[in-house]
């Protein structure tokens, strides 16, 4: 039906360059100096070389501010018409995962700052990490987008065998081309010789096809490796004489939409990248799916599937926090039409903070402090709500209770054993709860190294460091905080170290009942307490009670039992750390950089127990400091129908007063 | 931490009712006395057991007009709480394929018909064909709805265990509760005697669940062999009695949610029921797939997928036509505020004759029939656009060309040979192409009735009626009209049956040029015809020119090669025919009852053809007729550089003036 016109083969050479909201600056100037420049100086030298190129929003900012020589390298060549600019969600968002205006505002964003600095909208995208979901050309077409790439595999899904083309798909009628990014190129390019890369060109030729690339561009100087191999050794020179010398014809995208006709039309099912799909597994899941792809032949390959990426909604719950706070402060501001919050509210959406693979920056705790640091900004902008008020704001089904004043907002999650899942310092806009909990991945299993080829860094060989197996205890739930804990009377503080498993009572997952009255919201529970052989009935009352200079939490134990129950009182608090800045002072723990002390009353002992991470990277593996866990320890005795009263008690130092102020 | 409360076993029965727009009388009728009515009659009889009941808007609609005393049982059963009713899509439409605007139009269009005869908005809806994508919370929470019911395997996909149980997901931010539907349940219901179905209810009740069914009305009465088996032999008055005697809790569904919370959050990919997803894949990939799915193991299965619902416009081109044109329609009914012509095109949006499995309409012309129908109700109402204008109605890169009078409808394809892909009657509201090509399906190869296991309609074993293999001819492409086809010159009448695979021009895939001027479009290309060992080059030009009283098209040939050429000229044309709708004359073939004639100048034979499928129902096979081809038979010989003009004339005849006047 729909017979693709004669092609005469060409090379379509896509690149994607990306920083996070809130890298580091020396990565930036790194990214700039080993790979972004370089680049851009050696196309200038090829004239005949079109490439198309996507820069994101945090490296267009940064290169207007900073790298002006870079700025008018890129300026010059779009000029030229040498390079086409792709647009995307300006902050680098996982659109499928944003509001539907959100995504609207991100793109639009983008295609005015093109318009505005490089004289032109774009006409298709990059589609942040090729996550598609089947209403995305709807999404798409509204904001004036005509196309995008996304990976071989979403086409294998959908059994389409031409994959040397561009094909057409559709939402409501709204039309989107496709180009399938070619898994070969993207191995071969920049790690293999020449030769094999003009044999994949002959294949590709020969069937009268494209050759579509589209890949990061820190390929090209900033991975390991790669800035000796492309520069130093020439690499890149060596392929751009290459493709000028063999006459290879290469065109932007747009180049080639407006050349030829669709090869037809598909249907994608959601999908990214064959690994990102692994990486949202559960580990047992991932080695599944491992094993099964090694049995199954493969021409029946498509009907294999791994995760989808909201599922690391599910496999993280910090990542379903950030993501459901985000969503809620979005509807916030679109309702209170306060739109000078959107640039805030679009940072926070920036995809790394929200999953975690070889890439992806979950683990990283300064991209999840700069994420949390954008959307209190946005949401500082709105009205605030010095009362308790009851949301489900984290979708579950559940309510929450939520405060939030001028300087702190308190999030409190009674069906979760009355726990605080969020405590803001506002002015600071800094979410001092932001700690990742420990579990298993695939990759804390020691993988046979002989089981890595292929130049992708998704398989390269990585040794875990030494010793890292002390870092394989994993957390059975969120550190949050607040969470009411029992432990033998005789545990030393050393001991305290030692998870939730050694848990006296049966808190963890109650669903505390509430009252809120004013700033004092009321929780209670009936559970119990193991003490000995007989679990003693205990009732909780916590009052957590905002004030002026922070809040304090009061927890009332009374024993309902018959027997007399002696134990350590040891609720759990879970604070974000980085670097040095928690420590220890007479009067309690000072936090977040002596800006809030933690105090306890009746005085005691106060435990600390570091949470640490092991994660890999494109680099390897990083043993990371996500925070601390705070103990108080309170020995108590109570006989039948008596009661303990204790009080944790959070303030923001005359310190943090003056510098907020 | 999201931890179940403890949940006592409860039996959750939901039965969806629905009959196609458009279908005959008589299957209502008989739907209705031999299934809707003696179940509602039984509920009444057992005032203790609570159910959960979804009615399409068709089926509502005859009630109200024709069984005023189902209509009265069901709002007797509704006042007393025993039954809630699920809303929907009130034509049944599957949501993904719709516009958002008529999702939001046609849910709404159901709350309220519900909300004003049986004095409640529904909370929960049925989902057409439980056809799933990700994006629907957000869809039904703007609809206000609360909660869906889902296959199993929507669950196995996300690697979810507890079946038995609610879930909660969402999409933006909205939230929506979802039931996994029991599979064990769905098979043993009402198949099976009441030991197996206690036994099934004893397993979940020890899990602590929810017993939860969702499954088709009809097989309590309509479907073969169930009337006498559920009410003859009294199997349903058993399966009440079994329920009140042994003290089985029934809830409806809006009771389940309110009595506890969800069982934890999910993300669910699109996906159907298990066999939906298989019936959308070609022959070929469905065999590929069931071969895996025996061969891998239990546990591995939640990563095999089929394909998803959208598949269905590639695999059938005339669902992928219905579905642009209904999107077409609707874009254009939005854009003009006719909101008179609404309900029309939400009743083209019924799910039935955009598939096709074991159920699903697409081979059933009367369905087809009365979608187009609608449709063109629907566009009716819009202002006549009489002038040819260019758009990509379908979605498929290319452009269409368009004529719309207030008599007649023209679709023109030019890059699909020049094809005239769709004529339509506007007065009559009827396409009179409406053409189901024929194709391969898994069912036309016969099975090992071995293979057939179970109680599931699905597994039925069905066999191919004698002589069906006459009928295993398929068409290489869509049956659309005005053709260009060259035979041997001697081919005789009797031949003219034999498909487009004796074509000696190249024509067919061929991108015309075009121009259009007034009323008149010229379509225009060079080719080639095979005469003998050489092929010679043939220009045609066509040009395609309504006029009051209906079109005509005037094609010239003309040898452009240096031999002297002799043929066949004989093109096709594709019509409608719903029994003996067409009859030969003297001055041509009339069409559509006689409303129509098609007559060709100069004169000459016409070849009929019929066009003729085998497709599968959960009754067994059908043949249908789907239409008859047409070819003109004009003997051609060209000299170098000569010409040869025919004409095609299509006139609605004075019969039908008079019937549309």
């Amino acid at each position: 039906m729909n017979p693709a016109a004669p092609s005469p083969f060409a090379f379509l050479f896509g690149v994607h360059n990306h920083q996070p909201v809130g890298n580091f600056r020396s990565v930036f100037e790194q990214a700039f100096a080993d790979s972004y420049r370089p680049f851009l100086e050696a196309l200038l030298r090829y004239p005949g070389v079109k490439v198309t190129a996507h820069y994101s929003g945090p490296l267009l900012e940064y290169m207007e501010a900073r790298e002006k020589t870079c700025w008018d390298f890129l300026r010059e060549l779009v000029g030229r018409g040498q390079v086409e600019l792709l647009g995307g969600g300006f902050y680098e968002p996982i659109l499928t995962i944003i509001p539907e205006e959100d995504r609207q505002g991100q793109i639009r964003m983008m295609s005015d700052f093109l318009a505005e600095h490089f004289g032109r909208r774009p006409r298709g995208i990059w589609l942040t990490e090729r996550v598609w979901e089947p209403s995305l050309p709807k999404t798409l077409g509204r904001a004036g987008i005509e196309y995008s790439l996304l990976d071989e595999e979403h086409f294998h899904y959908a059994g389409i065998r031409d994959l040397h083309a561009y094909h057409i798909t559709e939402d409501e009628g709204f039309s989107l081309k496709i180009f399938p990014i070619d898994k070969k190129l993207r191995y071969l390019i920049p790690f293999r010789g020449l030769e094999e890369i003009g044999s994949r060109f002959d294949d590709i030729a020969a069937l009268g096809g494209l050759a579509v690339l589209g890949d990061d561009g820190e390929k090209f100087g900033l991975w390991p490796g790669t800035k000796a191999w492309v520069y130093g050794e020439g690499w890149l020179d060596r392929f751009l004489t290459f493709l000028e010398s063999r006459g290879v014809r290469t065109l932007t995208f747009a180049e080639a939409l407006d050349s030829r006709p669709p090869a037809g039309r598909v249907y994608l099912p959601p999908a990214s990248y064959e690994e990102m799909m692994e990486w949202v597994l559960e580990p047992a899941a991932a080695a599944r799916l491992e094993d099964l792809k090694r049995a199954v032949p493969v021409e029946s390959r498509r009907f294999l599937r791994g995760g989808f990426f909201r599922e690391f909604f599910l496999k993280y719950p910090e990542s379903h926090h950030l993501h459901k706070r985000m969503l809620h402060v979005s509807k916030k501001v679109r309702e209170s039409g306060r739109t000078q919050a959107l640039k805030d509210l679009y940072r926070a959406q920036g995809n790394d903070p929200y999953w975690h693979g070889v890439f992806g920056g979950l683990y990283l705790p300064h991209l999840r402090e700069a994420a949390y640091e954008s959307l209190l900004k946005a949401e500082s902008a709105l009205p605030p709500e010095a009362a308790w008020t009851a949301v489900d704001f984290d979708c579950d089904g559940r309510l929450e209770l939520v405060w939030r004043d001028e300087r702190i907002g308190l999030f409190v999650k009674p069906s979760a054993g009355g726990a605080i899942i969020e405590i803001d310092d506002l002015p600071l806009a800094r979410n001092l709860t932001d700690v990742l909990s420990r579990r298993p991945e695939a990759y804390h299993v020691r993988r046979d190294p002989a089981d890595s080829t292929g130049g992708s860094i998704h398989e390269l060989a990585k040794e875990l460091p030494p010793g890292a197996e002390r870092l394989f205890r994993y957390d059975l739930r969120p550190r949050w905080s607040c969470l009411d804990r029992f432990l033998e009377s005789e545990t030393g503080p050393e001991r305290l170290g030692e998870d939730e498993r050694r848990d006296l009572g049966d808190f963890a997952d109650r669903d505390y009942q509430w009252i809120a009255s004013g700033p004092v919201l009321r929780l209670s529970c009936l559970g119990s307490v193991r003490v000995g052989e007989e679990p003693v009935f205990v009732r909780i009352e916590k009052d957590i009670i905002p004030d002026q200079t922070g809040f304090r939490v009061v927890t009332r134990l009374r024993n309902e039992g018959g027997t007399r129950a002696s134990f350590l009182f040891a609720p759990e608090w879970s604070f974000y750390q980085i670097e040095s800045e928690i420590s220890s002072e007479n009067d309690g723990v000072l936090l977040c950089s002596g800006r809030w002390t933690f105090r306890i009353e009746p005085s005691g002992v106060i435990g600390q127990v570091p949470i640490e991470t092991l994660s890999q990277s494109e680099k390897g593996f990083d043993i990371i400091r996500q925070g601390v866990c705070l103990r108080p320890c309170w020995p108590v005795e109570l006989d039948p129908f008596a009661s303990f009263t204790a009080e944790v008690v959070l303030k923001k130092t005359a310190k943090s007063e003056n510098e907020d102020g």
